[in-house]
């Protein structure tokens, strides 16, 4: 197994929780990749030697972004529709069908390059793990040719066969959610690590999204919710009752949704790229920290209500539309991923862990916020090997 | 002189003013380049033959960003500054004089560096053209230092000795302006191409302001504004009385304002990535463009009051924050940088004109506000040749 030394890190962002500030940083850093991990992590002055060295010239390293929230498998744009939403129109869930239409008609190699362009694309933005849903499916075998496409690209998988009833079960949404429960979970389960419910008016109920997780966990599959995106609902405490990893969205919360999230661990999901751009209020991320909910940052990425890829802009938009310091955001863009995946082994740099990381053509990780919209990752490692 | 044939571009924005859609786009083009110039643009089917031929396979090509406003020569960062206005401390264009301090101190060879590095990560983005203001040297010797430095990297230099009044000046601000409009343009007068001043409140008054531009203007200098940035002022009207080029930030405005806009032709220039940066209200576009006048987007790149280089976030920032469409966007962007500049020359595709453009991974352009923060631009040609 060969060792590389990256050396001459101006700042070294390692996630360590044992150490006392949140994003345990070294200055004038060195760390030790050995095989796919990292093998030791420190003080520029005390590296010990290793088979090669890469000098970073000052540069600041940080844990690769963990996004833990993104639709790939789909085929189509709607460019249109941004721009009409952009003069007016507002979002609404429904356009979600659109999607479905141009997926079920695509073929497996459209749709795995696609996933292919848009895996590559946050790689060279700093993404090491990508959770990807299906749901642009909806029907047995395009739920689980989604998931078979997901798997070849992540182990982050997430069944959402309920992203939305389709059009062809508009008249019987029982009928729609007993083959979520049924037929497609058996087809789409052994590809997929999660379930997921679109909880909102529009998408599911709770007693449909309850009896969709429920049956999902019968099948080993582990529960994350879109919850509490367009308005108030059930969402958030439902995601508590049924020990779900993870809230995501929480744009619209009551109080006992935020005390609920606090008391049970479970993660909140913000995913500000899409309040960029469907001109929506920004959930409230002072609230949930001051509070002591752990914040995940994701981009939600998917063709209807925020196309982007990109995790710095997350952060970008985390530091001044949700007041979240820089260090926040990047902690919930990298560690606060990896717990909404319930992974230790990514999101940090520290022995034994993942060698996935980010390096940035700047001295610190606060350019992410201080640079907005700038390409700063100019390398990234996933698993010790340069992509 | 050889020829080049872009062919399969799905979508060719020309900016051609002959062409009725105000950014005269053709599906399904072809360019071809002549040395440094657009020699053809037109269908794909009725291209002519080149000496080689690149096909883009259905990506988008638009004309290079001219980026109007740009202060690039400088050392130093304020990350921390940023951060703390990000916790609550407002900006101030005092702070300017911590980038001065830094500046001075600091040799050619590290200036030219960082111009040089920034330049690229512009030209990265799409960015073919930049305006590059003096301004942290304000010194006779440091601020003609400063142009020369911009003169090896873009004919747009602009003499802003009239930034700020330096720490050294502060008892003596009249005494500051006779440098300005005395010796300190005298060194600086042949490095450059346009005369600026920042009239605010805490910089420059109208009366000070109206001599440094005529003053610049004497010497053959073009003159254009930092106006109307933190609070209403008569930076605008000064702008159009004095037949500048161009007013820049035009955050807070009159209907006087406007109206001296709209009739006399100067272009507003907006810089949304600083109201981004400073969590300050976004100018109304719209007002401006309903009105008749003519809008220029610009990064105002600098290390205080917004540090981004990137074009296309000022596109997203201003059809999310400020209602234009993505088609206004990017023809302020391109075409209304320009004419911000004074030039016909570039902005715009057609035979004729620098062959400065951007190819994009995407099929068109509104996915640069369609998909925020994603490196889109994947070729930057400039005179024809790929950089």
């Amino acid at each position: 197994m060969t060792s590389l030394l990256l050396t001459g890190i101006g700042s070294l962002v390692t996630n360590d929780p044992a150490r006392s500030e949140l994003l345990g940083e070294i200055r004038d850093a060195a760390l030790v990749i050995e095989g796919s991990k990292v093998a030791w992590v420190g003080s520029r002055r005390d590296a010990p030697a290793a088979d090669s060295a890469l000098d970073l010239g000052g540069r600041a390293v940080i844990p690769g972004f963990v996004d833990s929230h993104a639709h790939l498998v789909f085929a189509g744009d709607r460019a249109e529709e941004f721009a009409a939403r952009m003069s007016g129109t507002p979002y609404s869930a429904g356009g979600i069908r659109t999607t479905v239409a141009a997926t079920r008609q695509a073929t497996d190699e459209v749709l795995t390059a696609n996933v292919a362009r848009l895996v590559t694309e946050m790689r060279r933005q700093g993404t090491t793990t990508v959770e990807i849903k299906s749901g642009y499916g909806l029907t047995v075998a395009d739920e689980a040719r989604a998931l078979q496409i997901a798997g070849q690209f992540t182990e982050e998988t997430t069944y959402l066969g309920a992203h939305v009833v389709p059009a062809e079960f508009a008249d019987d949404p029982a009928g729609y959610v007993a083959l979520v429960t049924g037929p497609m979970l058996e087809a789409s389960s052994r590809h997929a690590k999660w379930v997921d419910v679109f909880v909102e008016r529009g998408a599911f109920d709770e007693d449909q999204a309850r009896a969709i997780l429920t049956a999902g966990q019968g099948k080993g599959l582990q529960a994350r919710v879109h919850a509490n995106q367009l308005g108030e609902g059930p969402g958030v405490q439902l995601a508590c009752s049924v020990g779900a990893a993870a809230a995501d969205h929480c744009t619209y919360l009551t109080d006992v949704d935020v005390d609920a999230l606090a008391s049970t661990g479970v993660v909140a999901g913000l995913l500000p790229a899409v309040e960029f751009s469907t001109r929506s209020p920004y959930p409230d991320a002072r609230r949930l920290l001051d509070a002591g909910v752990t914040v995940a940052l994701a981009t939600d990425c998917n063709p209807g209500s925020g196309y982007s890829s990109s995790m710095p802009l997350c952060i970008a938009l985390a530091v001044r539309e949700m007041h979240m310091t820089p260090a926040e955001a990047l902690w919930s863009a990298t560690a606060g991923g990896a717990a909404s995946l319930r992974r230790t082994d990514i999101g940090r740099l520290v022995p034994g862990a993942r060698a996935d990381l980010a390096v940035l053509d700047a001295p610190s990780y606060i350019h992410l916020a201080y640079r907005p919209g700038v390409p700063l990752v100019t390398q990234t490692f996933v698993g010790g090997r340069p992509v």
